[in-house]
């Protein structure tokens, strides 16, 4: 998808401009927000893990696990919240042509948000991690943003995208 | 309880136009909120059931049992916050006299939705449905508008209360 | 819209039972939450006409103003939250092509809620109402349940999308 | 109302060990919640009509009413919820036999706080916080620990009930 | 550190009137509801020890630890609103000259709360409840309030901090 | 301040390891969202502004201008909150050894948050977002992540902190 995407980049002119009107009402959207709750959900998961071995649970390890199930049920939810705003709220027409097959890719990330609730499998979180960072670099895209990849400089640590703000 | 309702439905004459002035301030109340949550919390219970069989549960097990048990407490709020704003900002003298017991009935359903929020046993649920449904006439009589029940489209398929419109 | 979904429905065969392994987890979804939540904004914004005449605003007004505002919005979040739990969980890949273009009626439906966030025009919550309408009959259709359009018995009166459960 | 509180006082043999079993599931109920809550919503409308004089109001007069406005309104649902909590968990039938009239009561408290919502009289806030005085001297009435009326020691200093438990 | 703040009440001149102009905004400041929440949490842990006793845990105990664990959060979240409130937002720096070492009083509080919400030790929820006690008893120092300290008139009827209006 | 933490960097030694147990519970802190909530203050304020001109106001401004209060107020609360976590739930006594006067630095945010909130003066919400900025620096202190400042992609486009990731 970031290979259709870069080829899009290529082909759009002018859309730093365009971007001007389509911002409205508040023009701040940042995808950092989704990707925190993303990265949240995979730490809740392995913290969930590191209470039980599979064996007897006390009642100390089963309130451990329901206040991790808590948290993890928000960080989803954030997820959700984040990205249904970019998406109803940023991403009008223009934004649209810049990025193919957006409607799908947010669908997607809904339903891999529920999986992450429905479950505790880590390998469903670090695809949710993925599916956000696709997400964050196509939103920067259409801003005219470049991004890079570096670990979240905490656990998790897993690869995260981040808008390059210096260069 | 419904027949002591339907007596009085005889006797009420031109109630209206009463509830034309009551209805103040939004005039739009609704039970079908409550009787979706009510509904929500029996499925919250089967659901519960069908994860375990009392064998020795596992994180995940208890990972599924939290979120329900979450959830479940919601739809019991949401029961007894929605039943609360008709019964609060809805009946007024006109309405009390319309339907005798009112301050009962919700007094009860308070009590029931409490006893689904601490237990898990589904015959309460059950009960906390069919208390919303005779709500749920009793409000649709203080309106003018006839009911009819029938199980609603969707599991747990239990016989539920809605408004006859077409007519 | 709806043409195309009624021919869609002709073409249709045995979608009953497709649906019973796409409802998963709780398979009670129901669009009435986001049909009453739309209506509601309807309500709030004819409220808040009715409290000013482009005169001069007392405190008292502006806190009605105020009140109505807070109301107005939450209804219009509520329609997204129910519309994207709907489109998020419920539909799949079966709906999805018994459905055209539910990704655009989705996103328009976002757009539409936040129109009616950002201002105070009647037409704007009006059409609203009936893209939730039409999303309901869609929601209805994959479910093999006939709907009906009446007026909601309660102001603004609007003509509303309800299941047709007694047939 | 209170009178007759006293009256019922006098009559109550050992409705201590009553309360025994009718205190589950959490056995923490106090009314203080709600008095502080009245007393906030006091206080709001005070504060509303501290901002205008009625003249012309300026962009930022607004803003001030409209955030005093949201935590008035906060405060009567916080009201209403706490005197829910108390009256739907805590009242069985032990202690609506101790104080006659209790539903009415409750009822009488939502619909106060629904017009302390509704406008910004200050009589109205000062009537729902002697409602809440009584309900507050009904609850420990049930409980068997006598109270004293004193002005609450910050502002607006109306009187307020609190339990006597240094004796 | 009670020693200490008496000591300092006996060198605090005049600082009734100091207050009267760094209560703004609201002036209506009480740490009642944080010794609420406190106590509350003593509740939680309690009732969370009585479901289980280490044997195996059937789905029905793990329901109510999943719902008693939800309450305990939320006290121990409402105790760290309820702190930081008032620390925020009453105290400025004629209170912090009254009482020495706020700033410090309120992390530990912070602390001792997250304890409360990671384990389900009971003496850590007691040492909440006296942190907030000591709390309370800096907060009525700097409004001029005399304080008593009573058992709690409902489990876990340990002993709370009072303002003394009476005398 | 800004200066006193280089000179601390200087000083620490060690500190990586450090951190590496006092990041329980749940290790992901990040200040970008209290950053993000800050940005959207001022956002928040400039939109407010851009309502009226102190001329008459009409419902459709009251209504707009309550909208974004009720925004501001949410984003001012999203800082106390952010802030507060990271300080009560991260910082431990190492942390406050490599960064002087935390305990005023976080008072001070929580003072200047509520400024924002009770007024709608640009000044004061840039104020909140430059004492964010170096709340931000001194946790990647902490954490020997370093930062740079650049202007945020979005309006207000105003200097931001970004840890360095990249090299």
């Amino acid at each position: 998808m970031m290979h259709q995407m870069i080829k899009l980049l290529d082909r759009v002119v002018g859309f730093k401009q365009a971007q001007a009107h389509c911002d409205i009402p508040c023009k701040i959207y940042d995808p950092s927000g989704a990707l925190l709750a993303a990265l949240s959900c995979v730490r809740m998961i392995d913290l969930i893990h590191e209470v039980g071995d599979g064996m007897s649970l006390s009642v100390s390890d089963v309130a451990k696990i329901s206040r991790l199930v808590r948290e993890k049920e928000k960080t989803c939810n954030d997820v959700k919240d984040e990205v249904r705003i970019i998406w109803g709220d940023y991403f009008k027409s223009a934004q649209f042509e810049q990025v193919e097959g957006m409607h799908a890719m947010v669908h997607d990330i809904m339903v891999q948000a529920s999986k992450c609730k429905q479950g505790i499998d880590r390998a469903d979180s670090e695809a949710l991690v993925e599916k956000i960072n696709l997400f964050a670099e196509a939103f920067w895209l259409t801003k005219g943003v470049s991004t890079y990849r570096a670990p979240c400089p905490y656990p998790p640590a897993l690869e995260t995208v981040y808008p390059d703000l210096m260069s």
